[in-house]
C-alpha cells in the first residue's frame, strides 16, 4: 500500500479514538515511525478535510508543552435522528406513570440513546469553561457521564445520603417540587469541586427544586454553577426556580403526552456546518 | 487536495466515530458522493491498515441487509498505563476509610479514568453474547456503561429501593458481606432484561454477596448472568458469593494498601495484537 496512505488512515485514527486529548508531534512521530515535517505535511491534509466537512477543528499549541488535539464537532444530523426518536419514544402512552411522571429508565441508561443528548448538551455549554459536570443521583447519571466525556471534564456526584465510604460530608435538605416530599442531597467534603465552575445536568424538571438544591450545596462549595442542562422539562410551571435551564426537550402534560424538542436544540440539528469556529 | 486522501481521512473518521454502527455501502457512498467501487478499493486500504496495526477489524456482511461494521481493537498501551495509574492512585493511605472500604469516587465518576476499564471488561467478556450489562446503584453505574458501550448493548439499572416512576417490581432482600446489613435490590417488571444473557458489572467486591443477590433478582426474569466483572476485588475472602469473576485489580488489604492489577488483566496489556481474529 501506498505509505501516504498508509500514515493519513493511521493519523485520522488516532485523533478520532483520542478527542480532546493533547498528543505532540514528536510523540506521534515515535508512534507511526516518520520524520515530523511529513507528518506535519499529513496534518495539514486531515485538518482542511475535517475544516471542509465540518467534522471538528484540531487545535495546535506551540512551544515545549506543544501538541496538538481534535475537537470534535456535534453531528448535526445525528442530533435531528435522536431528537426525533426522543420525542416519538416519550409520547407513548404506556409511559405515563401515576403522579406525573414519565418512564425512561430503559432509554437512559442506553448509550445509544443517551450519548448524542449529553453531547447536545456539551455543546450548548461548550463556551462557559465548565470545569465539572454535576448530577445527583440517580437518573441523571449517564446524561451526566456523556456530556462530561464531550467537555473533556470530570463528573461530580451529589448523593442522595451519607456512606460510610465517602467520609465526611455537607448536606442539604429541600422540598422536591415534583414528588412533594423532603429530599436530601449530600457531597463528600474531599470532592475537587471547591471553588470551580460546575455545569448542573440531570434527567428531569419540574419545578426545578432539584437543580436549586444542588446550586446551594455546590455554593456552600464556592463552586458556581454556570449552567443548567436538562434531557427533559415540563412545559408548566413555566417559572422554574432556577433562573436559566437548557432542556432537549420539553413535555406539555397537559396536551396529552406531547413531547418535543426545544427550540434550541432543533435549530442545533438544522444548522448548517460552518468551515470554523463554529465549534 | 488529492481526491484519495481526502476519501481515506472521510471514511477512517466515519468508521471511528461510528464504532459497532452498522452502515451500508450505498449509504457511505451518498455520503461521500463517490462510486461503491471506488469506495471498496478504499475501504481496503483501510482494512489493511487497521489490521497490521491491530486497531480492529472491519467486518462486512453480503446480501440485501448487507454493510460494514467497525470493531475496535483494545488499546494495549493504553490498559498498562490505566492498570498503573489505578493500582498508584488507590495505594494513597487516605484512600483508606473506615470500615474497610477504599475512597474511589472521584475516579470512578471520571470518563478518562472508568472509560479504559470498561473497555478492558468489555474486552474480557467479549465472546460470551451479553445481551445487557447490569449494575446496582450507585457507584458502578459508570463502569458498566463504559461496558455497555464498548460491548455495543444496553445497560440494566437494579435500584437500591422501588420508586413510583418505576411502576410495579421485584425486590429481593440480602446480606450485604461488605457493610453487614440487610439491604434490598429491586426491578421494574417492564425491564427489557427478561430472558436474556447479562454481564453483571460493579465498582467493589469483597465477598461477592451483591453479586449474587443479582443474579438471583435477574434469575425471577429468567435473565441468566453469564458473567460478572468488578473494578476492585478484596483478595479476602478467596472463596465469594458468586463462583466465576474477573476483577481489573485486586486488593491485599491485610498488606498494607497494596492494590495491583490483576494477572489476566495485565496479561491483556501486554500481548502483541495479533493481525487477525485477537478482537
Amino acid at each position: 500500500m501506498n505509505e501516504r496512505h498508509r500514515r493519513l488512515i493511521l493519523l485520522t485514527q488516532y485523533l478520532v479514538a483520542h478527542p480532546l486529548t493533547q498528543v505532540s508531534l514528536t510523540e506521534l512521530s515515535q508512534v507511526f515511525g516518520v520524520a515530523k515535517s511529513t507528518l506535519s505535511e499529513d496534518l495539514l491534509d486531515v485538518k482542511d478535510t475535517f475544516d471542509i466537512q465540518g467534522l471538528g477543528r484540531i487545535d495546535s499549541q506551540v512551544g515545549v508543552q506543544g501538541g496538538i488535539r481534535y475537537v470534535p464537532m456535534i453531528e448535526r444530523g445525528n442530533v435531528r435522528k435522536s431528537l426525533n426518536e426522543w420525542s416519538q419514544a416519550l409520547a407513548e402512552p404506556s409511559r405515563m406513570m401515576t403522579d406525573g411522571f414519565l418512564y425512561m429508565t430503559d432509554l437512559l441508561f442506553n448509550p445509544g440513546w443517551i450519548d448524542p443528548m449529553g453531547q447536545l448538551l456539551a455543546h450548548r455549554f461548550r463556551d462557559v469553561a465548565v470545569q465539572f459536570v454535576a448530577t445527583v443521583e440517580t437518573k441523571g447519571i449517564p446524561l451526566a457521564l456523556a456530556c462530561a466525556r464531550f467537555l473533556g471534564v470530570e463528573m461530580v456526584l451529589l448523593r442522595r445520603d451519607n456512606r460510610l465510604s465517602e467520609g465526611s460530608s455537607l448536606s442539604i435538605n429541600y422540598l422536591s417540587g415534583s414528588s412533594r416530599r423532603i429530599q436530601s442531597m449530600t457531597l463528600s467534603r474531599r470532592s475537587p469541586v471547591r471553588g470551580s465552575r460546575v455545569l448542573f445536568v440531570d434527567d428531569f424538571m419540574k419545578a426545578g427544586g432539584t437543580a436549586k438544591a444542588a446550586q446551594d450545596l455546590l455554593s456552600d462549595f464556592d463552586a458556581q454553577v454556570v449552567g443548567v442542562g436538562v434531557l427533559v422539562a415540563t412545559v408548566k410551571p413555566q417559572q422554574k426556580l432556577v433562573d436559566e435551564y437548557s432542556s432537549c426537550l420539553e413535555w406539555t402534560e397537559f396536551e396529552g403526552q406531547a413531547v418535543k424538542p426545544s427550540d434550541w436544540a432543533w435549530q442545533l440539528g438544522l444548522d448548517a456546518p460552518t468551515a470554523k469556529g463554529d465549534e
